[in-house]
């Protein structure tokens, strides 16, 4: 069970100031817990909200593009909490020393509006893709996969060989990234955790016989990582680093001949592998397959995709997880946010007590 | 000129955190400047960036309505820089001691994502808001007006009453609210500026003879606060709290014998005065007014009226404006939102690290 407390969170008032989780105090709260313990309690977070679908109000997320990347709203609100996550997406940050992923989002009382928690989120929405990542896998990669392929060694790819292996006990991972440093770093942090690691040339090589296939390149480009030829029965494809228009993974084929799953279908047809479809292609969505209306994986030959883009319902149980398990170690601090108003309607009077 | 510095506001790299300005720190920088000060600075960046108005990405608010109020996300970008402010409007905020209007907001730099500011907005949006109405007035109200009815009391009126004070001289106001404890408020701290000041029994007595009108009344719902027979030859009206579906302030008849300015002309569709009428209703948008596409009050028996809903530039404005006033006088804080990596691509690496 979740037990990501709404009232509990709504109890704190903020008399000293908005709960705040900073970046430094999230990388304690999980070096304390461990990646594996995190993922496995927000994937619990996850499949409980996407189980209440109806309950939350849904848009796409609001994109800002650039010529460098994109910086992106996202908010949704389940009618008591509201969240939003601010996040870019800026493929050539190395250049500036600084990730290509950053990101803080907010959970707010619905009722009154007052932010309740203010959260980083670059570390957290490493954490929830991932999570996301092998909760959808436990229901569509067969139940005795063992190795999977990595393509994209970035920032988040530790995240998710932690997360296949919390969830689904995959052990193996084959590598393979244009960047060969990033995949030593890669595999020097897995080996560190006794999984098994197998260094490749070519994205042909990595995916060869393996059960999963996880893609998280980060080019904002029509790319085409995997080609038809690559895929074999069986193997579930999870799709992470195509998220945004004009920024692809598969080749078409590939999801032609597999069944697909999507978070957010209006979202995910802007954003997706799948806009290089036509908009009827058949996908299905989560909040089905965590629900039982449409099944998992029906034999073992099927080959399954989860086409990731990453959606704003994802933020709020990875904010709501986040706020439980800061609070229980009292990593939160206060962060003066909104003024305190004695009288509500007397913001003026602020100016005019003595300092 | 509006010196705010966007150069200067990148160069602040984020090695200790994200600058910050506090509530509590905004209320001493208020304190320091004073709020007419701030009101004109404010003035001059939104004037300088309504006057560029091509040069953003526009988009409507996007907002979460329930029964108790809104929440809404406001971003924009001039293509170097990006903003967005969170702010909620949640009319019966009084009852659990927390302000009407709440708000917070961020800079971000478009080539990187990175945020560069963020910034408490309540106290902020209540100046800018009134910046921008008596901004607008400079351009309307016939030049000689020395009196301003203000229809609601409320935590934004002294600013209003102030930004008309400093930017046009108006310095005789007649108050008008259905809380009698507001107004005798917002009189007080009038007096105390050595204003002049008129409590009123009625809207009507408000407005009569009066050469502009304030109307910022919070309730979320169809109000006809101002009706035809009120209006007088030469008036100018500032329409301020009409601000959402379903909330408006004027009689549609006012509307149609005025000139009408908005903001951004597809959003105040929906959420300004003017969604009373019909979409071809004619409406000239600020820059148009503020670069001379359009003229200004053409005759002093003309009746304009301001329908200001609060466009995302304006924040932008503000945010440019605070850093800089916050900037100048050392009142930022650094906040740690965002991790600092030695190597972007090693996120995972931050939690290897000893503490």
């Amino acid at each position: 069970m979740c037990t990501c407390d709404v009232e509990a969170i709504m109890q704190i008032q903020p008399l000293s100031g908005v709960p705040f989780l900073s970046a430094s105090r999230a990388v304690d709260l999980l070096r304390f817990y461990g990646v594996p313990f995190c993922v496995k309690g927000m994937a619990r977070c996850i499949e409980e909200d996407f189980s209440r679908w109806s309950a939350f109000e849904k848009v796409p997320r609001v994109a800002s593009h650039s010529a460098s990347g994109v910086i992106e709203l996202m908010p949704i609100s389940d009618g008591e909490q509201y969240s939003f996550k601010y996040v870019n997406g800026h493929p050539k940050n190395e250049q500036y020393g600084l990730p290509t992923v950053m990101a803080f989002g907010v959970l707010a009382d619905v009722q009154t509006g007052m932010p309740s928690f203010v959260s980083e989120l670059t570390l957290t929405t490493a954490l929830r893709t991932a999570a996301t990542s092998a909760l959808v896998a436990r229901y569509l990669a067969r139940s005795d996969s063992q190795s999977m392929a990595l393509i994209g060694n970035g920032a988040q790819s530790e995240f998710q060989a932690l997360a296949f292996y919390a969830l689904l006990g995959v052990r193996t991972f084959r590598l393979f990234d244009v960047d060969t440093q990033a995949t030593e770093k890669l595999a020097a942090h897995l080996m560190a955790e006794d999984l098994e690691v197998v260094l490749c040339q070519s994205v042909a090589e990595a995916v060869r016989g393996v059960d999963v296939v996880t893609t998280i390149t980060a080019d904002k480009t029509k790319a085409t990582i995997l080609t038809p030829d690559m895929i074999e029965p069986g193997m579930h494809i999870n799709a992470v680093g195509g998220d945004c228009p004009g920024k692809t993974e598969l080749h078409p084929e590939v999801l032609r001949r597999a069944r697909v799953f999507v978070e957010f279908e209006p979202q995910t047809r802007m954003e997706g592998d799948i806009q290089q479809l036509p908009p009827d292609f058949p996908v299905s969505e989560l909040w089905q397959l965590f629900t039982g209306v449409v099944a998992g994986r029906t034999h073992s030959a099927q080959i399954t995709v989860f086409d990731s883009v990453g959606f704003a319902l994802e933020d709020f149980s990875a904010l709501r997880y986040m706020w439980k398990i800061a609070n229980e170690e009292k990593a939160l601090d206060a962060l003066c946010l909104i003024p305190i108003l004695t009288d509500p309607k007397n913001l003026y009077g602020l100016l005019q007590q003595k300092p």
